[in-house]
């Protein structure tokens, strides 16, 4: 069996889910929003009307052309990108496809990729299962910053793409306008395409802006940037994705993903348009909604005695734990959390899951979901007060 | 850009569709039913209320479990191969993804893989991009049969994975239960896996049986077996598929799995349970309402001077043009599907598109898809007839 993906374990989120379910627990772990925070009424409606006033044969192979319109015409209002839906746009099944179909594509057998650390747990393993060798920067806490001379140090003849994931999972960092100049010199110096995930582009607290790189002078002919309606719309079950770039990069990709699915469910992706085009998108008001949220429970781990580190965007929240541990204990961030979950009745995510070399992981922090109800967020925050 | 997929051009099906379009001509190549004759509308009620009654967020990443234990069932139902749910079986984005997700988790570089051509046009370009070197056998015209020597010469001590379609496209062949020993003699022999494309399952004319070379003694532990419910409800746009077979096998293509698309709609795979759970199956039907149309076309085709070949399932009918061309002419089945096209308004996949290497493809084949009103068919023969 292949070398690559035998080796792995079944991604976190799965494994922190089965294990919430299991022990009743409140799940702060996968990132997904609760029920009553997901997506508007009107969107369902527009999958189970054309289920029955469309086809139910394949749509093209790269999208229907009405999502494929929308998300063009999405990019220009909200990133002042331009772009051609005919030959710069692409939908995927989610943006895990769009990931791992960029990297099938435009990568040969020895290729180098820059990521940084913290990363997505499904970058990896698709890099390397690409034939690729991962050069990887570390982001530094408590900001997450990017040390320039750090950065250009991973870059080598061999450099053929770098990955950014702004706003960032799992640290809720968006890259400022400072970091993506630094990001995109040294692209430009080495010559060096760029596959961006701005899943979370829309999850950004007010008083923040969300800048692509692909918008920065120079960057424009060697940015994908990857969207998804699972964040933007709060429907993660339904698996609609999508690519924009240039179009010998969105060609190139196309060929990947015509043998990965072929295409996306057209009933799906019609309601996606359909709520990309509204005229008040849901995901305008995300950001002030989730900043509340994260307020809430920031003020009370904080209470509670987490160190809570600070970010400007998406559902996630990362906090040290180290001052909650008895003195001389060396419990690490993944025993905490089957401890809590056990114990506590709370799900977290161990932050050193997003390391590949453990080693380098911070040892004492987790990932905590608010994309929840309040009155979760304050049942998980009122079981680990009485639990500590 | 990949050298696997950079070179490699738009999916033949995709292409002829796009062309039958530009001339409005009748598309009898792409594979896909007329939304006259897709799957039950209580099925699409299914969809919508799900969308309602249950959650929009990620469904488990192997399939939700009333899939999953359908799936199941009908695996004992109808192939007699009784099948763990928990533990073998996996939803998929389509046969497609199945196919992909298979060959990326099961092969390593320089593993050699059999292949029987005419095949499928994902196969060897996903096959290839997992590193795999494939070697192909051929099937000889008219009946499509296989040399038991040449399938014997193809195994070699890289032999890792034989991939097996029936009933078979493009050819409409279903395997014969004694071609069937000969595969599994050998596949045993040289301890080979197997990967069973078996989406036409449902698509078997009366009189003939689809049996799956998982059901034959030594084969069970070495066999994944694909589903489509595309192909087993006529709903080709809701990209629902599986995989059955051994846990070990299923839980490495899982790992594959959760990095190319992680999951499935869910309101779809509930729909598709409900159809699999159906007391009267809607598939049940399909193999006697094919066999008519192909009787349909077969006899008009004949009238007008192609050579049909025979075929057991599937709603694929090939034919031989030979006839048909002036004296001395050397147009091949590329050119005489364009020309049809334009001149005769018919849109047909020519048979070469099936092979790796177009010197042994060969040369005046045609692919017909029939799973049209007959009013379709009506009027394509007719324009085929005006046009001779
Ligand atoms: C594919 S499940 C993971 C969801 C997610 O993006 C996260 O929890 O980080
Ligand atoms: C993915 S489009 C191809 C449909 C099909 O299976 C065929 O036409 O052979």
């Amino acid at each position: 069996l292949n070398d690559v993906f035998s080796s792995l374990p079944t991604t976190v989120f799965e494994e922190m889910s089965l294990l919430a379910a299991k022990h009743q627990s409140v799940n702060l772990g996968q990132g997904f929003p609760d029920n009553e925070l997901e997506g508007p009424e009107s969107m369902k409606k527009v999958v189970a009307s054309s289920l029955y006033e469309h086809s139910n044969q394949y749509p093209p192979m790269m999208g229907v052309p009405e999502l494929r319109q929308a998300v063009a015409a999405h990019s220009g209002r909200h990133a002042g990108i331009q772009v051609d839906w005919q030959t710069e746009t692409l939908v995927t099944s989610g943006a895990t496809e769009a990931l791992a179909a960029a990297f099938l594509a435009l990568l040969n057998a020895g290729d180098e990729v820059i990521f940084f650390a913290p990363l997505y747990d499904s970058y990896l393993p698709m890099a390397r299962r690409a034939g690729a060798v991962p050069r990887i920067v570390q982001l530094h806490p408590p900001s997450w910053s990017v040390d320039a001379a750090e950065l250009e140090a991973a870059f080598s003849p061999k450099t053929k793409l770098l990955v950014l994931n702004t706003p960032h999972n799992p640290t809720g960092k968006v890259f400022s306008a400072g970091e993506l100049q630094v990001i995109a010199d040294l692209c430009i110096r080495h010559n060096c395409l760029v596959l961006l995930d701005e899943v979370y582009e829309h999850l950004v607290f007010p008083g923040t802006a969300h800048v692509s790189l692909r918008s920065l002078p120079g960057m424009a002919h060697r940015c994908l940037r990857i969207g998804s309606a699972g964040k933007t719309f709060s429907f993660t079950a339904w698996k609609v994705g999508w690519l924009s770039g240039p179009a010998d990069m969105i060609k190139a990709v196309a060929k990947a993903h015509q043998f990965i699915t072929f295409t996306v469910p057209s009933s799906l992706q019609r309601a996606v348009a359909y709520g990309l085009d509204s005229e008040q998108p849901f995901y305008c008001g995300l950001g002030a909604v989730l900043q509340q949220k994260r307020a809430l429970l920031e003020r009370q781990l904080a209470g509670i005695g987490f160190r809570v580190l600070p970010a400007d965007g998406t559902y996630f929240l990362v906090a040290d734990f180290a001052g909650l541990l008895p003195e001389g204990s060396t419990e690490d961030d993944v025993e905490f959390c089957y401890r809590l979950t056990r114990e506590a009745g709370v799900t977290l995510i161990p932050v050193s899951a997003f390391y590949d070399d453990r080693s380098e992981a911070p040892r004492t922090l987790v990932r905590f979901v608010f994309c929840k109800t309040d009155a979760k967020l304050q049942a998980a925050c009122d079981a680990l007060r009485a639990y500590f």
